[in-house]
């Protein structure tokens, strides 16, 4: 058996080890390199002195660390499409329930409650493709880098990078081993990814507020009083809103750390793990988190069917009525859609509640297909230009994802 | 002439106007739209009162914003390249040019200076591909969106988004107008390139020291002191160190505000603008004054190539030929190299000053040969594993990027 | 006239001019220094050529900034005050207001209007003393530090750090000129005030919409809709829950710049600046725009009231009671509790509304006293604990801070 | 024995256990409050029951948190006293070492090193007084405000205040329960301190090269190798200057978390203990081995005294002669002095070696009393200007130091 085959079969040994947790790291020894090469001394003898040719701990920790985040990107776009796969089969369930859209968290035009939680299944889409992105950029190996000026012996960096799973070794070595891109850049997809989360946590707060009452948590993702049953802390949300401190953190810690660096490996870039092993595994526990409370959460369509046709919410399909069916220009519509409401205030009712002479009593060409636009189903079912509201749009937008999500 | 025509023919009078700062902005009118839509209405009268069918400030902005960031992206891609450009020529001048690689700031091997510059070459390559990706996400349009619920009127958002140069329109009339991520991920990649100008700017604050004395600024680039005239402030280097603070500080900024945000349009979301301006702005000049830099500067060959040699810098060269023609283990080499450079250190002399005889005093089958990897040229000329430093390599990679940047 | 008294005669002349926009600047003269030591031997000859004696541009630049952070300083304690009192008005309008306290956005027990507001009142406070100990920091001269290393010239730095204000000089010539800590500090004070704005912020969107519907904005700080009059979009509260974005910003911008810098001036120092005027106009434009918000809008007692007996909110007063009253443990009368609420629920009446009869039922013990704590008037009048929400705690509290406050 | 004491005597035994690792933590038990009462209702039975009367989670935690910050503060200006101790005791050493004041990193005129030094006493001090100035916000106690409400229990929160050795209890319930500046206000001090010590890392890097050559740094903080033994790469520096980024990324993260957080207590608030956790311990282990390293380090008098003494870095002790002595004014002391310098830089001799002739050819005035200012001795020695860089300016201050520091 020649050196290299006695080396891999020890290797494999060492990692059967630390796998069955048989292996004694010591502090001692400094760091993992110098663990396993003393271990596979004790193993194989002098064979083991040749472990380290061509290679230098600034590639070896380069490399490692990017298979690291690889697996992680992995990782997480599997996530976020489980996460998508949640919101879409709750879309498909209420694609045409109608809930307020909202503008300034103030009611501006009733929408279908699919059509809004598609609107995740779009974030978690760009998500999903800023990490695909960020691990083509990753996928290049640095091994063979050695210290930081290559190496004179006759390795064949195309072969280790392939055996990697690596696209293809880095074409500069000063640059292979003072790169750290893809952790910033892995971390600014996570934030982004975070940012999204933090949004529907925020709706999930104030709706199961009992002031909306849009939805009720699980009690899997809420906590109770045990003396005030309908508190529900909707704990699981406020801490996903939260987690966005954190991750975010990690990538601001790491973008001042490589801040004016020279080339080519400093110390200060030892900071580049910690903070996003746990920035990455916070991020995956979100997405958990929030695919569970998608998935458990009871929405309240009375409660949101009410709120969506408070507040003269089809003035606008008044007004887009008129301009459609009477050829008004855009701004007189404007007006007259603005005195009807004022009518229907002051007799305090609903604009369906109106009857035809009094809205012709403002505007004669008004005929009785009017009502056909006043109601939020009726409202809803209209926007049926691309990417809008009306249930069949919301439909073929499922439709759609279900091809792409389908695994 | 129809109202469409109408409209068409008076808006292209207003930006004849305003292009030619001929357009009376007031501030009475509140924002842009308003101004406009008074505008053409007294220029046209009443066919003006049809331009905001079917649209609303929501998309409108969401599609402005992304028309400016979209110009931005290909500005400081053309001005990515030209850096790279700049790089790519300085390191032709000097593929075989000598210099000390460091790691720690510590001389730890010979490189060559066309190697290390073309290491910021493969870092602008990233960046330039991190703008390319980020364009392509934001490359769809929001328009028809209307305020947030999409529109009853029939129109045809395919051809308005072809017509402004968008790859689609956007599918979800929500996430439309609510989007921001497309700031936010082209601020982040400023903020990774910003941060690889002041890994740049920091080496040459150091170079340009009287001790290191690798490289002289010229005059455009620092700033002389009439009393005393060895002494140049690299004025420009330090801002460009410095800049990343306020680019990286607006990806904060919009980061924070897109936080916990509900859905869809809220007040916060125009707070994206300035920041991100001043952000792209910063970048930009930041670009060109390190293309500028790049090309004026001046190296010390002399300086370089003494600093390379000096601190037994060919150590491991020695080591290498060990193992390399010695057959000796990796670690037993290591540790005869440790002889031998103690016993030049005692000598006071280079590593190639010590005699043959000297040599086999402490390892006896050391030949004539090992002279030949001594000297810091043949260091790096020994360095040819794909993406060492050897000047071969570094005609091979000019060459590669020649052909890739050459437009 | 001797050249001292031509200098001051000079300088205050060319400040008139500079007052009255009388002065030309000229960009080829580099920066303020030479603008305004060209000018003054324009117009004094001779004794001009002594204006620059024993000082540099490095403490005059540092000299000159803290003078204006100061007065910044200055302006947002009084900014921060104004505002305290408008909080303190509104406080004493809505002393026994009752409303609900909210933990996790969800309804846990009835308090005070009056008591929230002053929770404001107590968060401006630390921000007040933040700024005031920040100011203590600030207030020392780098006047005389000269360049780096202080002067040969017989100079008397007492007087000067004096006559412009400060405490005393600054001790050290090095730190002088390289010191940045009052901005980042004052910076620190900005963003945190900021977060507290726009936690307010954030209660007025959730508080304004019709769900809630406890509170009105004025037409001054919301922008209605012509054909939508229920909606009113709370612009400015939006706002000031975005504008910590660009204060913090400043702040990462300002700590990165300053990261790793080697003594003493660098040329990244002067990005010190833009971002800091612009943190602190935004810092006080929001506490202006908040003074107003809070000083204009208007409370809807009834639903405010409603809201905070709903939901069993009282349940605590229940127990409480129990404790006591009946001598009961806490956690026993936490059970009893939770099956008087349950027969309440069961029921479908408040607490209140049950019959002794009922209550005696699960708990024999309980009398009649039982209703004066079931009310949410009666709860919070208990809370009288040191810091508690009973009005009458409400009212000492007011009369400590108009106290504090009247000036 | 009443219920009181049974609850203190179980209490103390719990305490007991703890601190022997001898308390049995159960996840099913959820949190620390209940895993108490728990264990004390096994130990003292029914009396247990009465423990969390009048108290709630929320300002358990807020007190717990604040008295965990309040000890770290504690610690951390006990480090900063060590450090600046550490950086004082070196400044005497070094009281009259000449070393080249820098701006820009170019040497600007010859400072001591002892006064270089102590610019670092200064910038802890503001360090130590942010830290100061932070606990007296923080040391008010939040026992008592309960829930959120307060308590209708007859609680002294005086006298539990004064007995965990807070100032006073807080004067609000509700602000009590969600305030977290404290931990803001303290992290922005540590990030603050970091940002410091980064700044002297950075020199240490810099001055350790072979380059500069001003400073050893012994064997504890600096990592050598086998083979290149002048090869010291300084990794304690390099780490301490990386630092910042974790800390201030903290800071960053408890910001946005707290962003637009309505009233009182959110779950958000709980990622308040980790990130700050980690904050503090780094600040800690970075004062610690800054502490030793400032403390280990040697400096190289004799490089320093020659790179003080390169690149006419006494012209302006020259300019400042002609002004003081022959009553020049300053500016046309400048024209002499660039005549001067350039004939020295023709002759390549330093100033001191052109003789008194060539001067006087220049202008005739000077006598041979100029010769007392060129040396770089007489430069610092000059300089007694207050806080000048003069040996014994920087005597005075150590002296000013010592008895502050002095425990």
């Amino acid at each position: 058996m020649d050196d290299k085959d006695a080396i891999i079969v020890g290797l494999a040994e060492l990692r059967d080890k630390i796998e069955h947790n048989d292996f004694n790291f010591s502090r001692a020894l400094e760091d993992i390199h110098m663990n396993i090469e003393s271990a596979l001394t004790n193993l194989i003898g002098k064979p083991a002195s040749r472990l380290h040719t061509a290679r230098s701990r600034n590639d070896q920790v380069a490399t490692d660390f990017r298979l690291y985040v690889r697996d992680t990107i992995d990782h997480l776009m599997q996530q976020i499409g489980d996460l998508q796969r949640a919101f879409l089969k709750r879309a498909e369930q209420e694609f045409d329930t109608v809930m307020p859209g909202f503008t300034h968290l103030q009611t501006a035009q009733p929408v279908t409650l699919g059509h809004h939680l598609l609107a995740y299944v779009e974030m978690l889409s760009r998500d999903y493709h800023r990490f695909k992105d960020a691990r083509v950029r990753l996928n290049v190996c640095p091994l063979g880098a050695a210290a930081l000026a290559g190496t004179s012996f006759p390795i064949d960096r195309e072969m280790t990078a392939k055996a990697l799973g690596f696209d293809r070794p880095a074409a500069n070595s000063l640059d292979a081993v003072s790169d750290r891109d893809f952790v910033i850049e892995t971390l600014s997809a996570a934030s982004i990814c975070a940012m999204h989360l933090s949004r529907f946590a925020e709706e999930l707060v104030i709706w199961s507020t009992p002031q909306f009452g849009f939805v009720s948590l699980s009690d899997r993702f809420s906590t109770g009083s045990s003396i005030m049953p309908q508190k529900r802390n909707p704990d699981a949300a406020e801490l996903i809103r939260a987690k966005i401190g954190r991750i975010f953190g990690a990538q601001v810690a790491m973008t001042m750390v490589m801040k004016g660096l020279p080339m080519t490996y400093s110390k200060d870039m030892q900071e580049d793990k910690e903070g996003a092993f746990d920035a990455f595994d916070t991020l995956s526990l979100s997405l958990a988190a929030m695919k569970g409370m998608v998935s458990d959460m009871s929405f309240n369509r009375e409660k949101m069917a009410a709120a969506a046709g408070s507040g003269f919410s089809t003035a606008t399909d008044l007004a887009d009525w008129l301009v459609r069916t009477l050829d008004m220009p855009f701004r007189n519509a404007h007006h007259v859609t603005g005195e009807i409401v004022a009518l229907a205030e002051k007799q305090k009712c609903a604009l369906e509640q109106l009857s035809l002479a009094q809205m012709q009593g403002i505007e004669p060409k008004i005929t009785n297909a009017i009502f056909d636009v006043l109601g939020v189903q009726n409202s809803v079912q209209s926007r049926t230009s691309f990417g809008g509201t009306a249930p069949k749009n919301v439909k073929a937008q499922i439709a759609f994802w279900q091809k792409i999500l389908s695994t």
